[in-house]
């Protein structure tokens, strides 16, 4: 059960099973990956006309990828995240045209957070932190398709899946598609709520611990995992709950969201774009029903401890 | 700050602003209402072909309504939930046609649960038992069209929410159409995931015990809520989470309940209805993602801490 290292010198913006691995490990190995930035150009120092100018090629900076002996299409690879260390800072933001409300957001905002601990701290809103609670938002196999596929939407072979549940601790199984499994990860984010709302969580480089094995005993039509309690270390003072009904769950989702920035803005002195990032990066999305015909319900989660 | 009491002896299976008030009160006013059987017809005796043969239009048995002095249209009604008691028993079931996966489920099933304090005992499977943690289905208020309206579908005035965080402990705020609100409650359930996805919860009857406060500093635009912590009596062992992605949550919403049905029944011996079940009365739909053009993640999240 070997240990491997692998630096983040070479970054891969795209899927493609073409490429030649960087390491090749046993089932049973653990890898040290180094997981850069993820849009592959953001610093500290950025402002949001930088973001307005980033070059999409960039994303995501994924560190891969590693072939995992006998591995096979149709075996299931099981990927244990054992550690995820941030690097003292990361950002939020949106670009005109991304995320949910797009059509509402007609402009670019970009937020920093210092990472202390396992706190994120705000350096736009004073006294604004919430948990680390971190997940690869990016983790794949190579594509059963050939040619090279682009990063932004998740798809069978898992990738950009931004599952905020896939945490230290939790443990991913995905199926494979070609020899070696070829897996990837980054996209690290440092907390992120469901549903990802504006398009960014904590984008965080990261370094992160990983262990693998190949399973053949059964088989998966998509990606599952096993995540440990507590789901939130945010779940101490309640909630604040929107929702909003509707035939249609994307228009819901849209509205619930549009509501709790209202409520932010109203109710806690943040301004519009700081209350878009602070759903994003801490409100849950949940289906509350789902069966009263022609109505379904879509809530907003927000956690009220991040005000307490 | 009287308290009042409101029997079951006469239930409301309609919306309709029209209908005569059973109580008035006074804002900040306490009321002890009993709630009926949700389905205003099912019994502890009841067979799944009993249910087969259900009368859909007693469907829901509310009691109400209310009439709070003060309460005029624009204002918002502000309901505390300060109590809920089972009586015993309750029921989970699906019918033909109706809920998340009826496309798959052609066939009738109710399932029994005797409530004991703050348990929910499986009588069908041994061993399966949930916490008490009960909502009211329906809580509304009048709506402003005319007419005697369906129950089913949530609406502006509320109604079938099935917001499984309306707990005891929780404020909910609703728009008022109406002069005195005229609020009506009932189809409770003694647990219930978010998605409710076979069509019930654990349908109970109860004493639910509310109190009341017309707010006139501000409005909404659709019904609000603030809950307690912990969102889970359940979050103690981990979570099993099934996702599934694709551009249209729906579509994705009803794979993640397959793949979590495929997985209650492979690893935990529960044949196909007990699982549907099982994903309805604990399982939790949420939207990981909802940015990745154009695929969505939906995903389904079932505590571990059932089968510990």
């Amino acid at each position: 059960m070997a240990e491997h290292h692998l630096d983040d010198s070479v970054t891969q913006p795209f899927w493609d099973n073409s490429v030649e691995p960087r390491l090749e490990i046993a089932s049973g190995d653990t890898v040290v990956i180094e997981c850069a930035e993820p849009a592959g150009q953001v610093t500290p120092e950025w402002t949001a006309n930088d973001l307005a100018q980033a070059d999409r090629t960039k994303i995501h900076a994924l560190t891969g990828s590693i072939f995992v002996g006998g591995a096979q299409p149709g075996d299931v690879l099981e990927v244990e995240i054992l550690d995820m260390a941030h690097k003292g800072w990361g950002w939020t933001g949106f670009m005109k045209g991304f995320g949910l409300l797009a059509e509402d957001f007609d402009s670019h905002y970009l937020h920093h957070w210092r990472l202390e601990g396992s706190w994120c701290e705000s350096t736009e809103v004073p006294s604004l932190r919430i948990p680390f609670e971190p997940h690869p938002g990016c983790m794949g196999v190579a594509p059963l398709e050939p040619g090279r596929l682009d990063t932004v939407p998740p798809r069978l072979n898992g990738g950009n899946m931004d599952v905020r549940d896939m945490t230290i601790g939790s443990t991913v199984w995905m199926p494979v598609f070609v020899d070696g499994a070829l897996f990837s990860t980054g996209d690290c984010h440092s907390a992120q709520g469901q549903g990802e709302v504006c398009g960014t969580g904590i984008e965080s480089p990261m370094t992160v611990t990983m262990r693998f094995h190949v399973r053949k005993d059964f088989s998966l039509k998509e990606v599952q995992l096993r995540r440990p309690s507590p789901l939130s270390k945010l779940d101490g003072a309640g909630f604040h709950i929107t929702t909003a009904h509707g035939p249609d769950l994307m228009e819901n989702a849209k509205n619930a969201v549009r509501y709790m920035i209202d409520w932010l803005t109203e109710h806690h002195g943040l301004d519009r774009g700081q209350a878009y990032v602070l759903c994003s990066v801490a409100g849950d999305l949940k289906i509350s029903e789902i069966v009263d015909a022609p109505n379904w319900i879509v809530s907003m989660h927000m956690p009220l401890a991040i005000f307490s």
